[in-house]
C-alpha cells in the first residue's frame, strides 16, 4: 500500500457511530474439567484428529479417556484439562468452584453472532442454561533440571471450528501460563508443526521461543515393546 | 570394503584364545533415586550443562533440586530418577528395594578397566562398598490424548564421561521403556539436537521415530510472566 497521510482524529460523529455499531456479546468461562466432561472432550479430540488428518492414529474412546483422566482430585499435579465454555447470555458464577482453581469469566463483543451447528452435542456438564463447550486445553507438569523447577507441557489446544479466530485459544493458553506463574513454575512448553506458519508467528509474537534445533523422538507400539524386552550393551552416543 | 569369503568357523584354538582374553567385570545396578541422591544428581546435571555448553541456562542447586524432586513417595506418577551405579566388585542386593521398583542388576565384561577420576565425589548414597553413581535418567508421565494413555517423557539421560560407550545409556533407556510397558503405557518420548547425528542414528536403530516436522515451543522467563498477565482476544490460528 502506498504511503498515506495519517487518518484524521476521530470526530464526535465517528465516535457516536461506533457506539451505535451492533455487537454480539459472547460470555465465556474457563473452568477445570472433571469426569462428567469426558464425552465432550472425546468429541473434541476426534475433531482435532480430523483437522490434523491423523484419525488413523486416534484410538481414544470415552471409556479409555475416562479410565486415564481425572483419576484423582489433584489437578495440576497430573493430566489436567481446562474447558472454555460460551453462552449468548451471562454465565452464572459456579457456586462451588474446584478448590484448586477459580473459573475465569470474560465477555467478548463479536461483530457477528456465532452459528453453532453442534450446539446440542456440546452442552456443558454443569447444565448451566445455554452454556456449551467451545474448546479445551490438556496439559500436565513437566520438569526442567536446569531450572530445578516444574513447568507445564501443553499436549492439546483446541477450539471448535465455529468459535475460532475470536481469541479463545489465546485465552486458554493465557490461563495455563497464569496458572504456571501462580504456582512458581518456570516454563510452559508445547510443540507445533513446522509448516503451520500462522501458529509459529502467533507463538513468537506472544514471546515464545520456537526451538529449531530439537527433534522429538518417540518410541511406541511394537518398537517400544521390543526395546523394553532387549538389553543391549553397546551404543555410540557421545553423551551416554 | 570389497566382498570377501565368509570367515572360517571358529576353531578350538580360537575359542580357547577368547577364553583366555582378560576382561574386566563391571557390576551395574539401576535403582530409583531418592532424596539422599540429590547431591550426585546435582553434580551430573552440572556436568550435562557443561557438555551441552548451556551452563548459562543451568541455575539448579542442591537446595532447589531437593525442594522439587522426590517430594512424595510416588515414583512414576511424577518426576522420577533412575540411577545407574557401578562397582568392580559384585553389588549386594538391596535388602529393602522401593516397593514400586526392583533394581536391575547386570554385569558387563569390559576390555579395559575404567579409571574414574571422580570416584570419591560419586559414592552411592546406599554406602554399598565400592559402589559409585555412573549416570541417571530423569523422566515423568506425559499423556497422549489420541491413545488415551499415559506415557513417559525423558527429560535427561546422562552417563559420566569415563563410563560412556559401554551401553549404560541404553540400559537406562531400556529400564524406562520396560517400566512403561509394565505399566501399560503407550509411548516413551524425548528430544534430541538435530546436529547430534550419532544419537539420532542410535535412536532410529532402536526403533524410535525421530519426528522431523514438530518444533518445541517454550514460554519462559519474562515472556511467561508477561503473557500470564495479558488477556488478548485476537489471534489468527487455524486451529484455535
Amino acid at each position: 500500500m502506498a504511503a498515506a497521510a495519517p487518518p484524521p482524529p476521530p470526530t464526535a460523529a465517528a465516535e457516536l457511530n461506533m457506539d451505535l455499531t451492533t455487537t454480539y456479546p459472547l460470555f465465556t468461562r474457563i473452568r477445570l474439567a472433571t469426569k462428567p466432561d469426558v464425552p465432550v472432550i472425546h468429541k473434541m479430540i476426534h475433531q482435532m484428529a480430523v483437522f490434523e488428518r491423523l484419525t488413523h492414529e486416534c484410538s481414544a474412546t470415552e471409556a479409555s479417556l475416562s479410565a486415564t483422566l481425572f483419576t484423582n482430585n489433584n489437578p495440576f499435579e497430573s493430566f489436567t484439562v481446562f474447558l472454555i465454555e460460551v453462552s449468548t447470555t451471562p454465565i452464572p458464577t459456579t457456586p462451588t468452584p474446584h478448590p484448586k482453581f477459580t473459573p475465569i469469566y470474560k465477555t467478548l463483543n463479536l461483530d457477528l453472532p456465532v452459528s453453532d451447528p453442534e450446539l446440542s452435542s456440546f452442552v456443558s456438564s454443569t447444565m448451566d442454561d445455554g452454556v456449551v463447550v467451545a474448546g479445551f486445553v490438556l496439559f500436565f507438569p513437566n520438569y526442567s533440571s536446569f531450572l530445578a523447577k516444574p513447568g507445564f507441557y501443553i499436549e492439546d489446544l483446541f477450539v471448535r471450528e465455529c468459535y475460532r479466530r475470536k481469541g479463545l485459544g489465546k485465552m486458554l493458553l493465557s490461563a495455563v501460563a497464569k496458572q504456571a506463574v501462580a504456582m512458581g513454575y518456570g516454563r510452559v512448553e508445547w510443540v507445533v508443526l513446522d509448516w503451520n506458519v500462522n501458529a509459529i508467528k502467533f507463538y513468537e509474537q506472544m514471546g515464545a521461543n520456537v526451538m529449531q534445533e530439537w527433534r522429538v523422538c518417540r518410541l511406541t507400539g511394537d518398537a517400544l515393546q521390543g526395546y523394553a524386552a532387549s538389553s543391549g550393551t553397546n551404543d555410540d552416543l557421545d553423551l551416554i
